[in-house]
């Protein structure tokens, strides 16, 4: 079996069990931290192990869940088999799953929805209490105890620093020629007050592998199963040409001077949008990209076997099973112009200063001013998370938000009077796009901004409504600095609750 | 005359005018940069002459309006004569004065509240275009034309590298000892990506002086006119039960090992609250303590005088007149100790993030989940400006929000259901603090959330509505991760828009 050689170690190969066995160290109520990234480098056994023991005590009448920090997104093992299971009280810092979701929507998990760069501090701060268990996946174990990762970093130095017991899972699916692609590196805040040294997006400031107290390591379980990899959908209309407006945009500022011909180091979100911006890439006047950024998705890997980038630094890969399949039989073309760093390294607030980096995101919905609602729908339901977004759009020399300007066949306008949530201010805000244009709303003031956005970025369905809402704020509004109608603000919101559109129905 | 003692450079001294004929330099729509931050530091003599221009030139019919940025807030001579003399058009980043405040809610003033920190990158980038004139007030010129700051530093260097022409007021009112008190460095991006070498609060990595050609300078005014200094009120009943309760909140930090027993360097917002907390640290069992602020108000000169604080770094002062005074007669005692620096610096992500920082700042309202407005009345008339608050509380270790629970005499709470604008989400409020008690929200959900501060920072005369809406909400949301009720969200700002109170009246 293959998996067995990717254990190096001797003292590790002793504590190799089933998943099963593995799990029995966890325990109700435990602070479990595990690996993984949108859907990559995360346990896949292990989990599904414990969610059926969770199912087993609860079938005896005995509760069973624990309170589960990750990286960020993991895959249908793990968030989804513990939330059918019941098996979570407690989730941070990032969900993407289904059955997960349901769960916190429902009032049945607490969800802190946290910055990607702080979940670390507070878990070596104890906010939560001690951590537990950690449960790791790794591509190999070296001779001397080393662990060198798979497809994510996140946060798993973190949790092996401060677990009290260590469950890892060796997989054999991942590539076996990971090393060398990650850079582990803590930066140790207290008191010392010192930058962090990177000055160059693939730069080197920490080690190859993760480190643990062997002392601590209570079970090694092989897999060999693949990351949660789906295929991206083709770029339809509305992202091509979201693409095409972005692209114009850097043409301008770099004619301008605000950005150098090869633009700055780019950070993307991933999906359909951002995927079309990265094919249009491909093809635009720009050479020598470099990308600063938490995910690898398909696109940045194309960039790079085109030679249209140079290099990239993220925190994991997100790929498509066919790019999964290719980077793991071609890693070693990507040594030293991919590297992985910790989650609170890909997106701290220092480097994404320093890089001067470019930010594209998703959003849900924006309002007329510009502020940003990433990710509670109507303003109660948790979508996905803010995730990296908040580290990124804050610091970043440029932010970019994309957005189809409708959702749900045209019942949801993404351009709304006010957003019931926000997640990112309209300072943070410099660029809105949607397949109808691209709103430029750095230095405006919240008038100038809301008739840029209702002119340019507003689907016509709705424009007419924005219009009407904005003339009548302008006049009845409490103050004409940014005039609001407090009454009707969410009054699309409510329709759509009410009716399922926002359109008026006639 | 004391004034021309401090032109040193010959090449200047030709250059003395009067503030009448340095005015004449500014035309109609110009882009001005005012040197000024938190009442200090500002030119006095020349905007007063700007305005007396512009009102004739609107009596002969004449339009005349600049388009305005500065370091933060001025004083009436600065914000409030152009105001008055409508001769603004345009106004950013910051605003505390009354007049200029009214034309900006009038609608009459475009207004762009943005991050202290990085309104000189939009002035570098031209997003207002070139700027044509900067006016600067400095405590003196050395022989080598070198330009010593006065009692703030802003945007000083950046609009002296940017603007077409300068006006230099040279004001003998300041200190004559401020030569060594600044550090004048300027992080030039593009492309270096640096560390910026600052690894000390009071460490040094720049000029004492600012640096500008002189060909540019077309004059140099004499004034001795002190900056728009105010008493402060001696803390009250609310003040120091806030305080209090954030003094023991840092004793059990401490006790957990999460902050050193001298405390993290502290950020501090300037009035009452932030004045009781100072002084609450004068009697309080922190030693050794440091400041990496936007601000140095009276409290923490006295503590550098107690000998409790050891060094502070801000960009300005913002003292009493008597401290103003005292400072005047002893500034040499404070020289190594106080570092006054460029905004961006004072304010960097970067720095705050390195140094740990406790930020302490004021707000309007907060909403049951956390999220604080700290700028819009009633959502749409701005109060000052969200400063550098955002860089704060985004950045540090501990982001702290204190507030009475009622404004208003009781009409309003400032806890609500929802805040009609978000400045700071709920992610970078750690702590919310009012004189019913302190509020840790690290961690939670957002229904746990509500529930604490509902329980614990709530005014006993709102507690009950918030907790009926909070049950409401928790039956007939949405959905319930973060439960809201829309049509009701800001039912307690329209009421009192309608009715003059925030209490349904019986
Ligand atoms: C906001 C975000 C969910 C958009 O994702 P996306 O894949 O581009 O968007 P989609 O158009 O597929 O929308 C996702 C879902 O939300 C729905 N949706 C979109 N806009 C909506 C709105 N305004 N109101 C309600 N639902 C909306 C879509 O219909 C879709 O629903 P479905 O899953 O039932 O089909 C995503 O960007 C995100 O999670 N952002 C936060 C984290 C982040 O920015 N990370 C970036 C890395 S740092
Ligand atoms: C929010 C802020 C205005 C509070 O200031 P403060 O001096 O502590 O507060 P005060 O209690 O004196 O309130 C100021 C005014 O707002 C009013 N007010 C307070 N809360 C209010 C609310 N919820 N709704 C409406 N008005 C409110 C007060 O009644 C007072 O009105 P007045 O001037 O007519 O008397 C101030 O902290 C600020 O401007 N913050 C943003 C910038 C910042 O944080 N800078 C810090 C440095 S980085």
């Amino acid at each position: 079996m293959e998996g067995i050689k990717r254990v190096g170690y001797k003292p590790f190969q002793a504590k190799i069990c089933s998943a099963e066995e593995a799990a029995l160290h966890i325990q109700h109520n435990d602070l479990v931290g595990m690996s993984g990234f949108t859907g990559s480098g995360y346990p896949k056994d292990i989990p599904q192990a414990l969610a059926q023991n969770a199912q087993r005590l609860h079938t005896e009448g005995r509760p069973f869940s624990i309170r589960l920090v990750t990286g960020a997104s993991t895959g249908p093992e793990l968030d989804g088999s513990l939330a059918q299971a019941q098996a979570v009280s407690f989730r941070s810092p990032y969900n993407s799953e289904k059955a997960m979701r349901a769960l916190i929507n429902a009032g049945q998990v607490a969800y802190v929805d946290g910055h990607l760069s702080r979940t670390g501090d507070s878990v070596d701060a104890a906010i939560w209490g001690e951590m537990d268990v950690a449960v790791i996946e790794v591509s190999a174990i070296t001779e001397d105890g080393a662990l060198i990762p798979s497809s994510s970093v996140g946060n798993n130095q973190t949790w092996l620093d401060n677990a009290k017991t260590v469950l890892l899972e060796v997989n054999s699916w991942q590539s076996a020629d990971f090393l060398g692609f990650h850079d582990i590196y803590r930066h140790e805040g207290q008191g010392a007050f010192q930058p962090i040294p990177l000055t160059e997006v693939n730069g080197r400031v920490g080690k190859n592998t993760f480190w643990v107290d062997p002392q601590k390591v209570k079970g090694v379980v092989l897999t060999h199963t693949p990351d949660r990899n789906a295929d991206f959908s083709a770029p339809d209309d509305a992202a091509e040409k979201i693409a095409g407006y972005l692209l114009d945009f850097y043409s301008h500022e770099v004619k301008k001077g605000r950005l150098p011909p090869s633009l700055f180091p780019l950070q993307s979100g991933v999906g359909n949008i951002a995927n079309a911006v990265l094919a249009g890439l491909k093809k635009g006047p720009f050479r020598n990209l470099q990308g600063f950024t938490e995910v690898i998705q398909d696109g940045m890997l194309e960039l790079l076997d085109e030679g249209v980038m140079e290099k990239v630094s993220a925190t994991a890969f997100s790929l498509s099973p066919a790019q999964a399949a290719a980077f793991n039989t071609h890693a070693q073309r990507y040594q030293g112009r991919v590297i992985l760093r910790p989650q609170a390294i890909s997106n701290h607030a220092e480097l994404i200063r320093r890089f001067h980096i470019i930010a594209m995101n998703g959003l849900l919905e924006a309002d007329i001013y510009g502020n940003v609602n990433s990710t509670h729908v109507m303003g109660s339901a948790i979508q996905n998370g803010i995730g990296g977004s908040g580290d990124f759009a804050r610091n970043a020399l440029l932010s970019v938000f994309m957005t189809p300007s409708i959702a749900k066949g045209g019942k949801i306008s993404t351009i709304v009077p006010a957003v019931p949530h926000v997640d990112h201010i309209a300072q943070d805000v410099h660029v809105v796009v949607t397949e109808q244009g691209l709103a430029d709303l750095r230095g405006l003031s919240p008038v100038q901004r809301a008739q840029k956005i209702i002119a340019i970025c507003a689907h016509p369905l709705y424009r007419p409504m924005l219009e009407e809402y904005f003339q009548h704020a302008q006049k009845q509004s409490f103050s004409f600095h940014k005039p609001v109608l407090l009454p009707q603000a969410f009054s699309w919101h409510q329709r759509f609750i009410e009716t399922g559109s926002m359109l008026v129905s006639s």
